[in-house]
């Protein structure tokens, strides 16, 4: 390892270090040896060092670094230790470029200006440190959760601040590509007002609709469709995460609900006068706030339509109806289960292009399947 | 028919009439239809009630009733209509149970109590009205979208009042289970709290939700994920219906909102001083109510995990994993598709039992996917 001095850096100069062996830091350590990309990874938890070394197929001692120095310093530590640990990595590994992969950008970036002002940072150290946020996770933590193709195909949010380095962004950049991801830029400001709207606001919103549900007797519960089941399936997240998470972008969040709380007086006072044109005005920007979101695969919004299927509950019976959708030629865009609460089948929902909705219904039919547009 | 005067009614002295014929009411006339059961339909819009007759293979003039009286009237007009059709109907087939299926019960009982105190009603019909709720629908709406199995497997709520007859209430029984649906007896205002929680409240939240994304830059929307796409698809739903529904249950709704209201205060000021344990209590709070939703037919929630597996984005890939998985003898009980923003393929989360999930992702690498628990 001759490393930075005598030539642009590369990932491919590794060793890369990753700090933090929770389900990002050791699925970013795995995916990195997929590709013979030389990783190691710290923990000050042993346990969760020692297990990841497993999933590594390392013995524990091994795994720390041991001479050569890392290009790369990935910091995957919970949302509130950001900015200490980025701050450490780069006093401690002055020669390499540091990222994190939390979920919120500015707090910890104002952290380390702070810290530099303060002079417990040097601020000749900041263009090494580009932030940046993998668009992967799951409702699971820890390294036990950790697999290699965590990013395959996903979003990473690249977000260089105001000094960052070119090279440094460039490195980042090719850290998320090994990891199987597509790098995406954003300014730091802007990647926090995306992910308040589209990811913080939605897991408040889902965990106060599920709030209201705790102390609901079994007969209301009974009533739950599929509706409520996915308004509220996000927020059987880890609170503790979520809870920094929130925390940290509190400014962009505190915006957005202070317009919620806006939206549900006018509801309120709306529904108390009966004033009926007002509450259609808020289901009105719903639907086309809904409407907004993108197709798949970032195209303007392709024109779907629910096919319904009724399949009894037992192994093969969905696979055997997806054969025959599939031997029809047709590409399924997405798919409901509707759990049925008092009868041993269930119903699917396949979203299909509009126009080959009502010829899939009827070929199913044909075949002896109970659907319907 | 010589009917309801010499022996108990029962369904199969039809004729049945259904009035309105829209997505729910046409699918009823299909579904008897289907049972041999004699049915009409009848709307005052002649475009509807044309294609309700095409639908059951009729000629328009054949469709509205003849000469024989109705056993059973289902009034299946939009919720501002329902109290006024149902007194009509009470007084206009006075040999018939009626009953309705609207989204809220407790506001149509009010308005024709009401009138029978204003004497524009009979009190001595009212033991001939029982209300119901099938608990189906679609975000399509109107004749085109019905189907004769759009209730098959479906909760049926049916909600006798204080005076309904044990003989009306057998009827709507029957006619739930004559659709293919399971009665499920519930009091009027026990099911009006019990939609506002699980239905109307989710709907608004996804509504509020949505409203937030509606001016959203695309760059923002880009980052969309599975979590927000989740919250906010019922917000789709047609905004005119949906603010009847909601005017109709508005007391219930503006407990509940109320609620929210407090809660989206608590969390502006525990965001505002930075007190983390108030967010953590609210996240906590979200996380038991979703776990309190009752499991797949109405069991214990079952442990699920979610296996993560990436295909390409072609007709046919979807179809032979669900093939695999079914040949594995492991049961699906969920799945979402994840709708990548940069990539042709999609990330497809299978939920299966805990017990089946190390050993399906195992199985599924050694066949060539991208599969992870």
């Amino acid at each position: 390892m001759t490393g930075s001095a005598q030539r642009p850096a590369a990932l491919a100069d590794a060793p890369v270090l990753v700090v933090g062996a929770g389900l990002i830091g050791t699925s970013i350590a795995l995916a990195l040896n997929r590709r013979g990309i030389e990783v190691h990874v710290e923990d000050v938890d042993p346990v969760h060092a020692a297990v990841a070394a497993s999933r590594l197929g390392r013995i524990p001692p091994d795994l720390a670094l041991a001479t050569a120095e890392p290009v790369l310093v990935v910091v995957a530590t919970p949302p509130d230790t950001l900015a200490a640990v980025i701050s450490a990595a780069l006093r401690d590994h002055p020669g390499a470029v540091v990222t994190d992969v939390g979920s919120v950008k500015l707090r910890p970036l104002a952290e380390l200006a702070a810290a530099a002002e303060r002079g417990s940072a040097r601020p000749a150290d900041l263009p090494r440190y580009v932030g940046s946020h993998p668009m992967a996770g799951s409702e699971r933590s820890g390294p036990l959760a950790s697999a290699a193709d965590l990013f395959d195909g996903r979003t990473w949010a690249i977000t260089p601040h105001g000094t960052s380095a070119p090279a440094a962004v460039s490195i980042v950049e090719s850290l998320a590509t090994a990891c199987g991801a597509v790098a995406v830029q954003l300014a730091p400001d802007d990647h926090d007002l995306a992910v308040a709207r589209v990811s913080h606001l939605p897991h408040l919103m889902a965990a106060l609709t599920a709030g209201a549900l705790r102390d609901a007797p079994p007969a209301h519960l009974a009533l739950s469709g599929q509706g409520v089941r996915d308004v509220t399936r996000i927020a059987a997240g880890d609170p503790v995460l979520w809870r920094q998470i929130v925390n940290a972008n509190s400014d962009a969040l505190q915006a957005l609900l202070g317009e919620v709380r806006r939206n549900v007086d006018e509801l309120l006072s709306s529904l108390d006068a009966g004033d009926a044109g007002r509450v259609e005005a808020v289901l009105l920007a719903g639907a086309a706030g809904a409407a907004a979101i993108p197709g798949k695969h970032g195209g303007p919004p392709v024109q779907l339509v629910p096919v319904t299927v009724a399949i009894p509950d037992r192994p093969g019976a969905l696979a055997q109806l997806f054969s025959e959708v599939g031997a029809l030629g047709v590409n399924i865009e997405d798919v409901r289960i509707d759990h049925d609460p008092a009868r041993a089948y269930g119903i699917v929902e396949i979203d299909v292009a509009a126009a080959s909705g009502e010829q899939l219904a009827g070929s199913l039919r044909a075949g002896g399947w109970a659907a319907h547009r």
